[in-house]
């Protein structure tokens, strides 16, 4: 019950420490039949890496996913999927500082509170390394969500006060653009924003956007199991998200009924569809399966800055910090991935449980 | 797992539709020598009741909760509590047109679709009055915070455009305000707006502010089960609600670090506090015992508009309706005392967690 | 968590004491278009009904189950299914001994430890009389696999020292036959036995065999959850049940492998088959869906006997007592529709389970 | 929710095959401030591994634990405790028969039935090797209650039809007995039977008796999760248990109430105690604070038999098999530690759950 397990049937559990002997997930309920293997893992991974350019820190770290399990021949087994990620580099550095003085926006100081005792090298349990295991096990979800149709894709919408057009924007330039924007204009802005901010020792924050396309209608559970509840725990989880928003969000609530209600249509095809999706794809807590479902998250600042804070240490007198050595000025772009994961852990299981809504559906289950 | 179970330790499981016999929740986990009484509970129902004044649904129903189990001459003893509110009005009106045509911005689409069956009579479990069973165990849950020294508060802090000023306002006119505001110029200007929307058979959205004070430091699970996340999932999971905040939420999202992040200082009486609450009195997904915890929640507007709106119906033909009777023009006012009840069940769950979390507690627990 | 909530997908969560107000429950995740009525769930709460005749105890409850929510003409709709049973008869007799003297064999002492209060009354929590609640979610549970082509069977194995020969007995007569044994020589001979127990102001205990046909290959999960596991949770929860047996149980302890393992054979019409069932339909915590599953419970005798027995009250004093009033000699047949019901929740909660087990499946699911 | 995560609080989850890279385990819930190394885990785990003497499979495998995460200077932080057994020796025997041919009494045929998939080599996720990952958790459980005084002790009861004296015998003995049991007569006789069916090319079975004390009163939920409830899931989920025991167990079904009736009475020094333990330490789901829990598991014979017997093969043919390679002829003694750890494991995450039950234990809890 601790908190680093999450799922009802895919299931998954993670462990490990910034500086610690690695990092790793086991994903219990995973169905039997899928192909996987390691290179499948990899990009996931990649893509959240550390030093993979000027916005990232230059931590040295392959990031290299193994499987230790759930796997035979190629082919999920249904039994459970260990991965493990070992640490290439257990800095045996300089903590003295970052064990006694409590880091302005970090979680030193409440670790130290619940537990007594805290890893803090490197930030330990709470540092964003924590996310790997995730998305090690989001490309698992998301292997799977694509044998059925499902694509998940996040980018980053805003870094600071830029925003990325997206409607204008072509979400596939978001894989290769350094700061994971579909809209290269808005890009090189906020790179340009972002080495000022660098130079003054401070950071920034910014908002990720996902669009999960491909969902078959009925995904979610009504009152306290829907699927934007269930999305907003999971996105809410990521370390430095304060904010989560689906379809409309926030706006929502400034528009009137008659702006905000998606007119239901029939196409040309004779299906249902949508005039608008403000809803995001979701209603009553249920996938449509008309419109991708949208999902954003605020993101704040990095809270490692190298410029001056007041602050207090473990003896409880006040400090002045400066963080040293070199850190992530933003945190969206190797969190695109890591929102993406999330996501696609939530469909996935939605995907499973929605199986047992209907009588007919388990007959003609069992009935082959 | 079908959605209508939430919390862990203080687990309920709620059930009932809009116009079916009634509506109720069964709480487990809810610890012995809590006085408790219908009389603890009621007040919370009213708050949430129809017919309280112009701006909420004339439909009239006393909603009475009835205790059934759990309390023995007036304490808990432990075992569950059952909480039932009877329908009063099972109105047995003319439901053939919602039988027939999907309303826009509700669930009897994506009900039809996940379930091929659906209780239409007054929205059956999709309607708002699913939430009276949230209400009810929330106060429950604000009974046992209370006992803790812990207050959970929420007002409505905008409708529409217009914004209660919280800081020169007085929460405690939340209580008797008609729309829940702390500010009675914001509340005034919003009562005419709601006006003018009624007469276009229109109607509005806002957001709910919902403060949660006294909270000793520790509360929340690191990872996956954060108190923010948490709470991000039982806010969420309000019909109407498209977007959780925490501290500064989105307008994190364009903070610097040196913004956004809240030094720690050396209060006067040598504890530690806070220079700001961005962090909304969450690190890490901890609380941080110095702070109120602050969540806000985005509600879209009343999708029940008697305006004309395009949509479809079952037989797949397009459709005009103009949804009758008299419905809130606004969800906001009568939702403050959902998110309240909302967050308070995860306070107490978060706080029962919590005390498994070190080794010298469990100890000194063990060792009266 | 406190205990009042059973399974995973299919899941109940039950309420109420012996003499409160009622008891009951609500099913959540019983899945959409299943017919159900009252009349589905009544004749699973006569079997246990007390006062049937001379071997229960005759406390006049009418056990009349009402159904609150979850059925919509006649259908169930996905949503919670509430389940109520008000007790008529909240005898306010007089419980100042119960109240102070902690009877031997029941649950007062450890209530008085674990919660420091105790709703007396009957037994309050601990009272057989929670199992209705049991057995009328067993019956939703029944009347689902009962389309799905699955039955479950219970009946009396034996009491005190005498078995039933069920070999050459006939189940159907189980129903009717006082005992709920399936050999009217063997009831007959346990009459005997239990009107000389009365006589002498004691009880019986005694075995119920649990037979589960039709089931499916594949039902149960590897490791934890095994088919046998569950089912071993789900009887042993029964009050007053110490040990419980699948196929051989026991006795497998004393055979060789030889002996024990059972033999797979071709059938006459190509199928597999076993050529002896030791095993009672499990191999690995998955049904064969070849044999049927097999479980057995143990009973110990009713701890209510009238001749004295020596104990200690609240206060720390020894004590002799003689528990007044009329009270069951035996448990057993009443308990046999609580096995039966048991065994249907955990079978009714794989099935579902189950269909997320493969990839091909849930493919062939979603593309209908 | 495939299976391999169990427990609440104090939760595990398991991974591994027999012949892949390795097995292990994640413990999430384990409370921080824990002294634990890796040689707290090496002795369970000895006494679990294969080829200690002549009544064990001669497979070689070290089985070394190694700890990966959520220990920081010896001491465990309350994040996951991730824990490793890499296999020395991956076998790439000769597995076409086992492939091919469904093993009588073995896991194979269920396997292919559920999961269309198997990883056949030593029989992957079904073969005992998966329970030393258990064992190094049970490990972990066994010294956090050690800390808090309570004390979990198995061995073996009886081989075949051979049963320890336990009243005269000495549980100590057990720890170096080849058989682990505590009486070295009948150990002795049991190694001759044992010996004799090994040259039949046959196995046997038996009873382990697991003994539980210093536990405080009111441990277990009530309703579905007592305390012996959640150990017979807990044993039987072991592969190759078929019956579980509290306290009398079977037996009592055949006693009168006026024998099985634990009296109370009170020692000598003021304490609350009682007369025998036909109870076995529980009652009403709740450990009474006063007696042993003493529960018993049966292990039918190793199904690995070298004698021919007959089978079918995936192909839907008769066949005859003789299993090859040298098997343990009992699991029995290897079992043991099995069943001790799954008793702690139960007994650590009751005793965390219990901690909620009181409010006027909370209110102490946190107001240090």
């Amino acid at each position: 019950m601790a908190g680093s397990v999450f799922g009802k049937i895919f299931r998954i559990s993670t462990w490990g420490e910034s500086h610690g002997k690695g990092i790793g997930v086991v994903i219990d309920g995973c169905p039997a039949g899928l192909s996987l293997c390691e290179e499948d893992i990899q990009p996931y991974l990649d893509r959240r890496k550390p030093g993979r350019n000027e916005f990232a820190t230059p931590r040295s770290e392959s990031d290299t996913a193994e499987i230790l399990s759930g796997v035979f021949e190629g082919v999920t087994t249904g039994t459970p999927i260990s991965i493990a990620i070992m640490n290439k580099t257990q800095r045996s550095g300089d903590y003295s500082e970052i064990a006694q003085v409590y880091r302005p926006g970090h979680a030193d100081y409440t670790f130290d509170q619940k537990y007594g005792i805290r890893d803090y090298r490197g930030g330990g349990r709470s540092s964003g390394r924590e996310t790997a295991a995730r998305v090690a096990a989001g490309a698992v979800a998301a292997k799977l969500l694509g044998e059925m149709g499902i694509a998940v894709n996040a980018y980053t919408l805003s870094i600071g006060d830029i925003r990325a057009d997206v409607q204008n924007g072509d979400i596939a330039l978001a894989l290769s653009d350094p700061l994971c924007m579909p809209d290269s204009g808005a890009s090189r802005r906020a790179q340009e924003y972002l080495r000022g901010l660098r130079e003054k020792g401070d950071s920034a924050g910014g908002v990720v956007e996902c669009v999960i396309k491909g969902i078959p209608a009925g995904l979610g559970e009504t009152v306290f199991d829907k699927y934007d509840a269930r999305l907003a725990q999971a996105v809410m989880s990521i370390g430095a998200v304060k904010g989560v928003e689906i379809g409309a969000g926030f706006e929502a609530a400034g528009k009137c009924g008659t702006e905000d209600n998606d007119p239901f249509l029939i196409s040309a095809d004779g299906t249902v569809t949508k005039g608008s999706n403000n809803s995001g794809g979701i209603l009553g807590g249920m996938s449509d399966g008309i419109s991708p479902v949208v999902v954003r998250a605020a993101f704040k600042a990095t809270p490692s800055v190298s410029a001056a804070q007041r602050t207090v240490d473990k003896d409880g007198a006040e400090r002045e910090i400066r963080i040293k050595g070199r850190h992530d000025p933003v945190i969206v772009p190797r969190a695109v991935v890591v929102v993406e994961a999330m996501a696609a852990l939530v469909t996935a299981d939605l995907l499973l449980e929605n199986m047992a809504a209907r009588l007919d559906g388990i007959k003609r289950f069992y009935t082959r």
